[in-house]
């Protein structure tokens, strides 16, 4: 019985947030032992010159890459896409999309996909709350004090939360 | 004026049409000197076994990144996506497209989006012409008789034609 492992040591896992944008990728990395959730990095990934979208697609791609690398997460988790309003940039976003995708799936990082809906939900008990409820709970989740994420890393943060709240099973 | 070049020699270009799916991708490649335009390659790239769209994605990639390498495709012509009735289908389309449009850009390969009214008009001179109108134009124009292209690679060729007629300037 002494082959066990212990069983009230929490497995650590790494969690890789991905709110994706057609000119600016916002990421988050939250470490997950047990029910204890701490952040590791956040930011977003963003080309100074903007122009024709196809040409940012080699940038995000090689800032995925580089990304997981540095951070080596087990599951890389991004919001699901709805297209509403404006058709072309969700098209520009689903073309980034497809490429972070490929740059998880070449590191073979395990893939999780939620609707803004689940994030929101998982994070703070209702499906409608707004961006500053998340931005709350996301800070009391990760045990910060007047935390002030980098624009859009908050909700890439929401994500990984929900990526380790939600489980990867 | 013996280091000028010749004025009439037409200049050969090579073009390469995708018409990107979920799980299959048509592809054409022709080559242009002057108004002279001949089939070099035509074919889908498919991944046997289906399953997760993401995982699809690394696949593509590779295949098209070969396709360039193996061809040399001065320009690749895509048709630029509209969402009308799937939108699940259409984001993952948009996906593919954004892989595929990596690997353009990796290679330094110019891009051109058409619509596919564009195509439908530079081919046939209507912008409502039927699949059967654009094959018969496709095979009229690459000097091919009874040419029956392999599934997708109709349209493909379609597109890489349209870039040729069209230019690249």
């Amino acid at each position: 019985m002494f082959t066990q492992m212990p069983k009230n040591q929490p497995k650590t896992r790494i969690f890789l947030g991905i709110d994706p944008g057609t000119h600016r990728v916002g990421y988050g990395v939250i470490k997950a032992e047990g029910s204890k959730f701490t952040l590791i990095d956040q930011g977003v990934i963003e080309k100074k010159e903007k122009g024709y979208a196809a040409d940012q697609l080699p940038f995000i791609h090689r800032e995925i890459k580089s990304l997981i690398t540095r951070t080596n997460p087990d599951v890389m988790a991004i919001e699901k896409l709805f297209f509403s309003k404006n058709q072309t940039t969700a098209m520009t976003v689903a073309e980034a999309r497809g490429v972070i995708l490929l740059a998880a799936a070449e590191s073979s990082v395990k893939i999780k996909e939620f609707t803004p809906n689940t994030v929101k939900q998982s994070i703070s008990g209702y499906g409608s709350a707004d961006k500053k409820a998340v931005l709350k709970m996301v800070s009391l989740i990760l045990g910060l004090k007047d935390f002030r994420p980098i624009d859009d890393a908050s909700d890439a943060l929401a994500i990984a939360i929900t990526a380790a709240l939600i489980g990867d099973n």
